[in-house]
Parts: C-alpha cells; structure tokens; sequence
C-alpha cells in the first residue's frame, strides 16, 4: 500500500462505502472479487473502482481481482479500525437507544464503553448491556477510562457546555448529532457532524428536480 | 436565478448548509449578511461563498450582500420546500421516536403525515402527536393521502418487502437508515440513504491520520 497521503480525500470519503461491501462479500465467505464485480454490486463503474483502489496495487492483480480479506484489512487500517477506539455516548435519549442497540459499532472497529445523561430517573436503567450513568460520573469515568470518542446525542442547547466539559475531561473526538457545526467552535477537536436534516433535503431535490445528486 | 440545471453538483450538494446558516440568520432577525461573515460563520473561505452563490446574482450585490430572506427562498425553491411532502415513517422504534420528536421536519417543508409499526403492542400509542397505525392500514393511508416520502426506520431485514409494498402503494421516494444502498436495488426510486457507519468511519480516519476530510 502506498502512504496515505498519497491517497486522494475523495477517495478517502469513498472508502467506507468500499469497506461495507467487502466486509459483506467476506461475511458471504467470498474471498476474491473482480473490479466488475465490485462495480455490479456497488453501482459504480469498474475503471471508477479500479482508479479508486489503484493505490491498493498488491491486491488487485490483473485476471485475479482483488482479495476480499487483505483490501478490506488494508482499508480498516487507514481508518483506524484495529485501533481499538472506545466511545461513551452523551444522552440516553431515542436517539441515544437506537444507536446502542441496533448501530454495530464493532464493525467499524469502535466500543462503546458507557452512556451517560443528565436525568437521574434514568440513571441504573440498562441499554445494550451497560448501565446509564449520571453525568456527574464523566469525569471519574474518563479519568479512569480514557475514552477516544464522545458520542453527543443530547439536544442542541446542552451541546456548547457538554463539549467544553469532555474537552476538559481529555476527550477530543466528537460525533455529533446535534445537527450544528461543531468543528467551527472548537477548531482543535476532530469532529463528525451528521446532518440529517441536509440528508432530507438532498432526499427532496431528488424529487422536485426529479434527478439524482 | 439561473435555471437549476446550470448549477453545479458540487453546489447543490453544498447549499442545505447554506441553508441551515441563512435560517439561523433569518431566525434571529437579520435580514442581510456579506459573503465575509457567512465566510466566519461556516468556515469557508469568503471567495468559495462568492463562487458558490454566482448563480444567485442578483441577490448578492456589491457592498451590500446577500438578502437572507430571498437567498434562502431561492435556495428552498431548489430543494421543493414550499412544495409541501408530505412523508410516513415505516417503523416506531427508537429512531423513528427520535427522528418524530425531535427533527425538525417543517425547517425542510416536509409534514409527517403518518407512522406505521407491524408490532400490534404500539398501534394506537402517540408519537408527536401522530398515532402509531398498523402496517395492515398503509395501503388504504397511502391510496387516500398520497405521500410522496417513506422514511424506513425499520430493520436492515424488512427493507426489501417493505419498499416493494410501498411502491405498489405509488410512494416512490424514501429516507433509509437501514444502511444499505437502496437506490441499487430499486433504480427508479428517488432514494437518500442514510449511512451511519460511513460517518463513524470518517471520525475514526480523523483520529488516526490526525487530520480533517
């Protein structure tokens, strides 16, 4: 594998979709797959994913395609899967329980090691086996844990002081679905921002222009 | 406005931010905002705003910039807000909760017009003030109010009969968080999926390679 700076970002940003059809192909026990396959399945063109993965040369062998196991391993590396990053989860909410227990954080090579929220009526109560936790906890809890993600799935108004408090606490990576852009206040922490929102408008373009984006 | 047709994908990819940022100018009063401070306020660069916006000409203007109110008209016209969807939620669990209560479907001129659940325990309970309907009831729901969205918050394993059920009801475009590619399998649906995996991956390339995409 070449050095990942000499991959391209919008091949980074295409990488995870990549790394979801491996990682099917590989749970169906296929463990090769030609680049016209690939683009079969994943809707691409195959020069596309052949250009994409071009900088993955060993594993893409002419006649042969790709290995599943070693391109999938290859990629995961890039993205810090084997790392062994662990998450705690800020908000208990819906939101907060659809994530805990249907979001299959080990395949994306993350754990989730605790979920915390501010109201005590819920604090005890168990979700995807591990215990909800007040917030007066975090710091204990980071302290002792060193978690490498916050997960902030609490309303907008509690995010500013919930970052600055985690910030304080050590954590500097944020998923944030919150639906601001977190990165612009607190340019030093690594943040994701899911903007759903921006998803249902794409979703409406698609309808009134009646073509896809 | 030019014709939607001469505006770049990139940029329409780019303009719901856009439009998240004039809403909030627009919601705290203030009617006009130059290129620079939209520039501080999402942290891009001035010229990138200029660029992206050529297409509005006349609403951005020497000395004085952009008009929020009308911007933000013209960017919503892009997207079919004004055109008022109407969408029905195909699953009531934890993240079809989260998304009734707490996303702010009116921002984007959506109106959630229904939820729908196969299990007979939460038929009849209340979310957001819309009451849980079996699936049995869809087809009679769809043919009298004809939605124009689905929004699957239903297992990866119900999509496929889900969506084929859905379309013979003449729903032709939905919202997936089921986390596979929808689009692939039903090409003449207009399709947003939803990828929760891919973001976490992004967060995880962040922390690993120790900078932005």
């Amino acid at each position: 594998m070449k050095n990942n700076d000499s991959i391209s970002i919008a091949v980074i940003k295409r990488l995870p979709r990549y790394y979801r059809y491996l990682t099917d192909l590989a749970a169906h026990g296929i463990d090769k797959v030609s680049s016209t396959e690939l683009s079969r399945r994943m809707g691409l063109t195959a020069s596309q994913i052949r250009q994409d993965l071009n900088c993955f040369g060993d594993f893409g062998r002419k006649g042969y395609g790709y290995n599943v196991e070693s391109l999938r391993a290859e990629i995961g590396a890039i993205f810090g899967i084997g790392n062994n990053y662990s998450a705690i989860m800020i908000g208990a909410g819906n939101l907060g329980h659809a994530l805990a227990n249907h979001f299959d954080f080990k395949k994306r090579g993350v754990h989730l090691a605790g979920i915390f929220d501010i109201r005590r009526e819920i604090v005890g109560e168990s979700i995807s086996g591990l215990t909800i936790k007040h917030m007066d906890q975090v710091e204990a809890f980071c302290k002792e844990n060193k978690p490498d993600i916050a997960i902030l799935t609490v309303p907008k108004t509690e995010i500013r002081p919930t970052v600055a408090r985690l910030t304080a606490c050590g954590v500097n990576a944020f998923w944030n679905f919150a639906g601001l852009d977190l990165h612009l206040e607190f340019p030093n922490a690594q943040v994701e921002n899911v903007h759903m929102g921006d998803s249902l408008m794409s979703l409406c373009y698609k309808i009134a222009n009646k073509k896809d984006i």
